[in-house]
């Protein structure tokens, strides 16, 4: 039923709006035109990464990063600019050190874990027993890591679609907690990451009780070839961190309001939090950049309903996905639909929308006029569109999921190499070249996703 | 009448030793073919930088490292295995840090360049002045200079031939004393470097009376994105250090005889000192590792005259090729040829050898062996064959000059990614079999290079 009233609804609209389906066609396509040569988003993320710099949930970065957000969408002429304030827990970095003291002294580039307990001040000292595989950990007699400290140095796989994360994850998140179960004093892993810089990758651990850091690949594979001696390693740790269970957190929110159906909100971002030792512009300093500027072109063709952009304020540590669909549960049934972007700034080469609706003119509009950016446009429906729209999915909200390559993305995520110079532009715009022409053709049409949705598969 | 009498002794020994021209290319085929799957030169590095790790001149770390120098050599059959104690000044990296604190704080990555005065204890701190290139800095009113602490982040331009180092060379050797003159607090260059990761590169510098470091290359595009601006931005710095105008240093020596002309000798080495961040494998290990192999691989040939490997010690901050030259000026006119591995891993692109001597039946042979190795052959006669036998060449002792593909090198050199995992072993294999068939062709024949060199060109 829902269909056969959007049908007479189009019937009626056809030479006004919402936009005839020739029109939005024509539209989105010079919008995506309009986006390839925008340098909006380039400008979003080099006024970020220059003038706030690294923004970890719960430091003073931050605060200046909500700030900066407000100004910003304020700046590029958004309206309804504001914050939606929550609180979550927040792990902030003090002091760091690990070196070798036994064969003899070697420093070593590490990070703590997002919350990693503390070492005792002063550090703490231990001799190593290493893994070359989280699987060889897990399946050795336990009592080998009591008071040791335990090195597991399996290597991430590199992959287009970012598959080589998920597969080695647990060395990361679940490892401390199985370390400490153990009896272990410590856990250090190799970074999950792709590359060969000295340099080490954070992220965050279930909460384990022991102090847990990321080496850089070259220094795990140091220790491999000291272990291959079959001598005694010692190393000493210091890892000082705070905790704070209430940290203020913010998301930020600038709108552009349709001209005919205001109440009606596609809901797009990125999070503006980021890890502490870069700048934060590949994560995701990028996908706050590609939104804000999606949403700003797209509502430059004055569509029907409303854009709204968040910048999500702890995606890192988690929390600003829940505290927004929470916050916009009674509003959710108005939400058109939702998406994130963030991995980076490499280029959409995939995408999937939700179920049934490629064939809807809108979405007809939207795939044909991304046809020359190189997209493989999936047949299957989404499975997940970002963490900081989990509690949008909860409620119901149609969402959709951009994949960018991955390939150099792991490279840099987390670690003091996440910073501008390592955007391509060219890529940038590209992403905001599908962002725009999505935005743009389901905000200028009346597709109804749930309806869609609800119907038989065709 | 040098090349007739050697023209003579050629004709008598034809089926004897020298090897007759025929055996000498069928030998020097046969061991590059060995050389290219030996693994010694790999083993070498392996352990030197497991092992011992970074080993900056005066530290404790270089005590071990020639000690390593000694067993390594021993254990490898090298006879007369000897250190040749000298003394030179040292320069040692203490307690180090720099932040940007206005407009707001940020971790700068930096290091400390050799020659630097420290800031005084607990750091300095003032306003930048920044400049694009070195030639900018120069040309600057130098009034602008005067109380600031000065920045230059000229880039480094990517070649094979590694000239771009050369061309902006001054940019850190010049530009601390000449930001002296002009009254500067300290000095910060953008490092000499072709990465992009965060990891800065150090360096000598002439002694210049200020603090001076090497910033990571994203570090200056960070700052010349704040400059970009036009607000003030301040740094604090601490550099600490010490220097010691007489510190211990030792060339470890160690030889393989001929079986016929022992006292005459080919020398060939790389440096065992390397610059502290990394663990040396690139500059010099690799040198080390394969002038090492090469000599072994070589002499298991058992050729006429005896190859002598040395690992130079002081290398970086300068000294031992001065204190080798001024030990071994007497026994000079018995050294048939020098020559120093010092750029890496990367493969040998083109070489060439001494003037006139590619027309002798040793140098056709050898230059015959390595034709499936990719080497141009080049027709002039070398102008440098390496620091660490400069003196060697002050003493008119004929040298050659085997040109590395340096693309990669300056991404690691001088930094804490000069690291094992960044050698191809296959790459490493070629400079071994390259200088294997040089060294077995020179020491299995007559070839005298000053008489050769000494006729009218040919």
């Amino acid at each position: 039923m829902k269909t056969l009233l959007l049908a007479a609804a189009a019937a009626v609209l056809t030479a006004a709006s919402p936009a005839a389906a020739a029109d939005l066609g024509a539209n989105a396509a010079a919008l995506r035109d309009k986006a390839l040569s925008d340098t909006t988003a380039w400008n979003v993320l080099e006024s970020l990464t220059t003038e706030v710099g690294g923004r970890q949930v719960g430091s003073a970065a931050m605060t200046r990063a909500k700030d900066w957000g407000v100004a910003k969408l304020q700046s590029l002429g958004f309206e309804n600019v504001h914050v939606e304030p929550f609180v979550t827990g927040a792990w902030l970095r003090g002091e760091e050190s690990a070196e070798v003291v036994v064969p003899y002294p070697h420093k070593l580039a590490i990070l703590g874990l997002g919350n990693s307990t503390p070492t005792p001040a002063g550090g703490l000292e231990g001799e190593i027993v290493l893994y070359r595989s989280y699987a060889a950990f897990l399946a050795a007699p336990p009592e080998a890591a009591k008071g040791k400290i335990v090195v597991v140095t399996g290597r991430m796989v590199r992959a287009q679609d970012g598959s080589g994360y998920g597969a080695i994850n647990a060395q990361r998140t679940r490892g401390p907690a199985e370390a400490a179960k153990r009896g272990a004093v410590a856990y250090l892993l190799r970074s999950l990451s792709t590359d060969d810089t000295r340099l080490p990758h954070t992220g965050t651990a279930a909460p384990g009780g022991i102090p847990a850091a990321a080496l850089s690949t070259v220094d795990a594979e140091l220790l491999e070839h000291m272990a291959d001696r079959g001598q005694p390693i010692r190393i000493r740790l210091n890892l000082q961190s705070t905790y704070n269970p209430k940290a203020q957190a913010w998301n930020v929110v600038g709108e552009l309001k349709g001209r005919e159906k205001p109440d009606e909100v596609l809901v797009v971002g990125g999070h503006l939090d980021s890890w502490d030792p870069g700048t934060g512009a590949i994560d995701d300093g990028s996908g706050v950049a590609i939104a804000t500027a999606a949403a700003k072109l797209a509502a430059s063709a004055h569509p029907r309903r409303t854009i709204r952009v968040v910048m999500w304020g702890s995606e890192e540590q988690g929390g600003s996905g829940e505290a927004y669909g929470a916050a916009h549960k009674a509003e959710s049934p108005n939400l058109v639909v939702a998406g994130e972007s963030d991995l980076g700034a490499g280029h959409i080469w995939s995408l999937s929308v939700p179920k049934n609706s490629l064939s809807h003119p809108a979405m007809k509009a939207f795939t044909a006029a991304i046809t020359p950016l190189k997209v493989i446009v999936t047949p299957t429906a989404p499975r997940f569109g970002g963490s900081d729209i989990e509690g949008l999915m909860t409620n119901g909200v149609p969402f959709v999921d951009f994949n960018q390559d991955a390939s150099r993305y792991f490279d840099l995520h987390h670690s003091a190499d996440d910073t501008l110079d390592k955007v391509d532009p060219a890529e940038l715009a590209q992403n905001v070249a599908v962002w725009t022409a999505f935005l743009y053709s389901v905000a200028d049409s009346d597709i109804d996703f749930r309806a869609l949705a609800a119907q038989e598969s065709k």
